[in-house]
Parts: structure tokens; C-alpha cells; sequence
């Protein structure tokens, strides 16, 4: 049976999955959700993920939910090409990624995004900017160690690149809109505030498949 | 080489680290670091773990961070008992019990906790007490997974168990503290509020090692 992912178009988390599904050249049915009309929040949908989040990932009668739950369930079962590393130290050095952006990225980028997209809570521009500089700390590490690197852990792309840069993608087109002008998040242009990091975007956006998974919203 | 683990009484990241190690059976170096001392901001520290957090573990020359990042890492090095499933779903449903607790416990469980440690911000009684009610909804979501199982996914201890564990103790410990009694918490008496959870916390008290976990300066 075929593999079957919902996701829904500008979320970070579903963009993890598709990366993931497309690195291992899976081949899965595209369940599309519309945020606008609230598909995720359906009945039919709730059966599948109780949270109401995209994504969920249906493999079979299996039904999976969290996105990094998703990553680490299609390596275990889809291990080649393998996702979250060739060794414990590079396994250790992917989660420590992963979580790292889970603990300080995640948040702050949300506070950031969130009011430039719908335009609610512009006016606490101290909360704002205050995030911009956590997540301006927070990508000046992953510039650093993208210095030295062409990915964030071992010698070819891994479950930290496919976590971080969905993430870093909306904090960055957030960053690129119009009411972001007076906040001076100071984030753009990439090429001059972080250009280890804006090589890695343009390593990442060659991988094969990834224009399948970018957000149609966004084109 | 042994190994040495890095931690600090009451932190529930370090106590993560700790079971693992205690369930693993594996021989370690502990070091306990004093917060009132500050050792976690030494030099010394911040050059093993620039965050200046607990834990950090080190193996060798290898140097880890992220209690999660450790817990991968001494699973994939060490796999005997293996903690993060014996086939591809278990490893999702555990991804999935650690991503739910990271986002939707921990915010909550510090929220609701540090005001009743540290005496600082009782009096935003709304906001603890909406975190309260945050902390219910998952925990009666625990509570239901435990009703029909001993353990969190599958039929023996897993990393889904050690990572909610202490997270759960922390918040326990916070609600039974006389400053939380007029914020009116309703998670005590546990056997009353979340039976199933009572019998899962006595499961993992009698884990052997455990006593070596507990944080001293609860005793």
C-alpha cells in the first residue's frame, strides 16, 4: 500500500516530511490540506491526528503524526539512503541539531513570523525584536558550523538539514515581506548576514524532488 | 575511556541522561555540578558545552549535549537494551511521545513550575493556571496510553518512558509544594487524578539504578 502524507502548504513541519520522503525517493499520494478551509480541523481528518497539525503520514493501517517522528520512522523502515547518521557520534551530532532548533528556534521564530504573516501583534515590537536577536544568536552558530561544512552533520545531507531548513525558510520569507521593513530583524540578505547558510540553501534546493515540496503558496 | 555525564540536582534533562545510563547499565563518571555555584557558567564548562546547560556527556573524546542528542547517541553506541524500538512504528510512536512532551509539556510544566520553586511570579495566577489546564490535556492523554499498557509504546521500557519521566516528576514535585496549594493545580493526589500514570512512576521507580537518578537535593 502506498504511502499517503497530509500536510498543509507553508508549514515547516509537513515541508520536513516531504524533504524526507523525497531524499529517499519515496513514492507517496500527496494529501494536500487546506488551511483555509480548515481541513484539518475536519472530523475525518481528527481521526487520523487528534492535535489537528499537519503533517501526518499514513503507511499501510500504520498512522503517524509529529514530523520528527515521521523522519525517524521512514529511516528505520526506508533506511538507504540513511537520514540520521553513518555512526553514534554523527546520530548524537544530528539529534543535538535537531533539538537545538527545536529549543531555540522554533519559538522564536514563530514570534517573529507569525505577526509579519497575519498582521496581529505587529505593535509588540520589543517581543519582536528581542526573538530576532535570539534567532539572529542562534544562526550565526549554524553559519559557523556551516563554515567548515557543505551539511550540518557528516559529509552529505541529514535528517539536522532537512529539521533546520524549513524553519530557517520561514523565518527568512517572513523576513522578505513588507511589514517586516521597520522591524529590522537585521536577518536579510542572506548572502551578506549569513553566506555559509545561504550556500547550504542553494545545496539544499538542488537536491532532486525538492521542488515538489515547496510550498505552493509561496511560488 | 569512561564515560563521564555532567548534571545538576532537579534538572529533568540531566535525569534523562542519568536513567539512560542506569537502564543501559552502562559504568560512568558522575559529575555533579552545583547551580548555586554557578559551575554550570565556569570557563571550564562552557568549553564542553558553550550553552552553559546540563547535561552534557562525554565519551572519550567525543563530547555530547542535548539530553536527547545523548540519549540517541547511547542507544545507537551502546543498543543493549534498546530504547528506541525493536521495529519502525515503535520507533515512531517514540519519536512521537518525545516531540509531543518537547512541545507540549515542557512549556507548560516550567510555566507552572519555576514560579512555585523560585517564589518569583505567583501572582500571574491566570497564566500559571491556563498552563495547569495545558498540563491536564496531556496528562490525561498519558494517562489513556498507560491504561492499556505498562509502558509508554511497547512492552518494556523505551526512551519514550525516560524522557517524559522526569519532566512529569518536576511537575509533580512543583504541584505538592504548599506555595501551589491557593493556585489550585488539580493534578494531586495522583492516584485519584491520573491512576494509570501512579502505577507507570512505580514501575519506573523500581527501574534498577533508579535511586543513583534521583536529585539529591530532593531527598
Amino acid at each position: 500500500m502506498a504511502l499517503e502524507l497530509y500536510w498543509g502548504s507553508g508549514s515547516p513541519f509537513a515541508w520536513r516530511a516531504l524533504l524526507t520522503l523525497e531524499v529517499k525517493r519515496l513514492q507517496y499520494e500527496s494529501k494536500l490540506l487546506e488551511f483555509s478551509k480548515e481541513d484539518h480541523k475536519s472530523p475525518g481528518y481528527l481521526k487520523l491526528n487528534p492535535r489537528g497539525k499537519v503533517p501526518t503520514l499514513k503507511d499501510g493501517v500504520f498512522t503517524l503524526y509529529e514530523s520528527l517522528a515521521i523522519m525517524a520512522y521512514l529511516d528505520r523502515k526506508y533506511p538507504d539512503p540513511s537520514l540520521f547518521g553513518r555512526s553514534p557520534e554523527e546520530t548524537g551530532l544530528i539529534w543535538r541539531a535537531i533539538s537545538e532548533a527545536e529549543s531555540y528556534l522554533v519559538g522564536p521564530g514563530s514570534k517573529v513570523a507569525m505577526p509579519i504573516f497575519f498582521g496581529k501583534g505587529l505593535e509588540k515590537r520589543d517581543e519582536i525584536r528581542a526573538a530576532a536577536a535570539t534567532i539572529r544568536e542562534e544562526l550565526t552558530r549554524v553559519d559557523t558550523a556551516l563554515n567548515h561544512s557543505d551539511w550540518l552533520v557528516g559529509s552529505r545531507v541529514s535528517a539536522a538539514d532537512i529539521a533546520l531548513f524549513p524553519l530557517i525558510q520561514l523565518i527568512l520569507r517572513a523576513a522578505s515581506k513588507d511589514a517586516a521593513k521597520p522591524l529590522e530583524l537585521g536577518l536579510l540578505p542572506l548572502g551578506q548576514t549569513y553566506p555559509a547558510i545561504a550556500g547550504w540553501v542553494k545545496r539544499i534546493e538542488a537536491l532532486p524532488g525538492y521542488d515538489k515540496t515547496y510550498p505552493p503558496h509561496w511560488k
